[in-house]
């Protein structure tokens, strides 16, 4: 970073910043992951190759920003995992936002192209789960823990994979399109798996 | 079909199609499944272009039977799901046998490039799930129905929605790699959800 920097170059940094993510989003939309290029984001996105390379040390890096990014504008910056009181209302509250996200094409389009690259090359897979998908499943986690330590989820479950039972048939549902996503699934998914996690009467 | 054949050369039609089917397989295990081409699968199988193209439309055409065959080979020609009585034993052999399957090179590199490339095509998409992933779904959903009409279900619960408790996880743990799949994981999966589809005491 540049100390030196006056208020107009911060924000010129800014918005070249915002269009870089844009144009890296819209390009691994259009044409896939793969065939994006640094080249290709400079141009769409009006700046210099040099500017991406300041930046960024690889294309790899600039995308995984602007997924992190796109990610922070869908939760609006909370990461926090709703706590009423009532873990069913949280749950379902979460999975109609999740479901509402994989059906906004903004979102859906990018993150799309992302899972199918990541599934083919491993390496890149990893870090789109270690940055991007293990965050917010802690969050899950978090949230059972507490639910488990208040008796709502019976003492034994492994939370790891019974967060799964949740994110798992949504995931499966949105990237095979199996069948429509809507909140009513989320909520019967919720119904479903969070009477699996219950205390046996 | 040429009614006039002789024993021969349905033997060597046969030995062709084989070698077509594995060429094709290979293939998009190696390159993905945009990349290959019907050129490139008759090179690879040592047969010519037009042997292809007298027995299979196109390049969809061609793949989408390489993979039914290899999704027959996987049941060993079986297309039931066992019912012994035992629901949560018959769940867990299945299971434990997609979990096999799913960590076979030989099933998951093609199969992995097929998913890869349905998340990004539609089309494509839909006939993978048409042809490839419904029927064993239906499997699963029948023996759910008989474990209903026999009360181990509570009634009310919609089984293509039950279903995806069972294959959803397996699936994005498969898909997005986030951690091992393993035969204690499918009996875990079997637990947690076959309680949550259980009558309620």
């Amino acid at each position: 970073m540049n100390e030196t920097r006056t208020p107009d170059s911060r924000r010129r940094s800014e918005r070249s910043r915002r269009a870089i993510y844009d144009a890296a989003l819209a390009l691994v939309s259009e044409t896939g992951y793969a065939r994006t290029t640094i080249e290709g984001i400079a141009a769409r996105a009006g700046v210099g190759k040099q500017t991406i390379y300041r930046w960024w040390p690889s294309k790899a890096a600039v995308l995984m920003e602007a997924f992190l990014d796109l990610a922070d504008q869908a939760a609006d910056g909370e990461h926090v995992f709703p706590d009423t009181g009532d873990l069913a209302a949280d749950l379902r509250l979460v999975l109609r936002a999740t479901v509402d996200e994989m059906n906004d094409p903004v979102h859906e389009r990018p993150t799309r192209a992302l899972a199918a690259e990541g599934i083919v090359d491993a390496d890149l897979g990893a870090r789109f789960v270690e940055k991007l998908l293990e965050p917010p499943l802690q969050l899950y986690i978090g949230r059972l823990r507490s639910a488990q330590a208040a008796g709502e989820i019976r003492p034994g479950i492994d939370l790891r994979t019974a967060v799964e039972l949740f994110v798992g048939p949504l995931t499966h549902r949105w990237l095979l399109r199996t069948l429509p996503l809507t909140h009513a699934y989320a909520d019967t998914l919720v119904d479903y798996a969070l009477n699996g996690l219950a205390p046996r009467d």
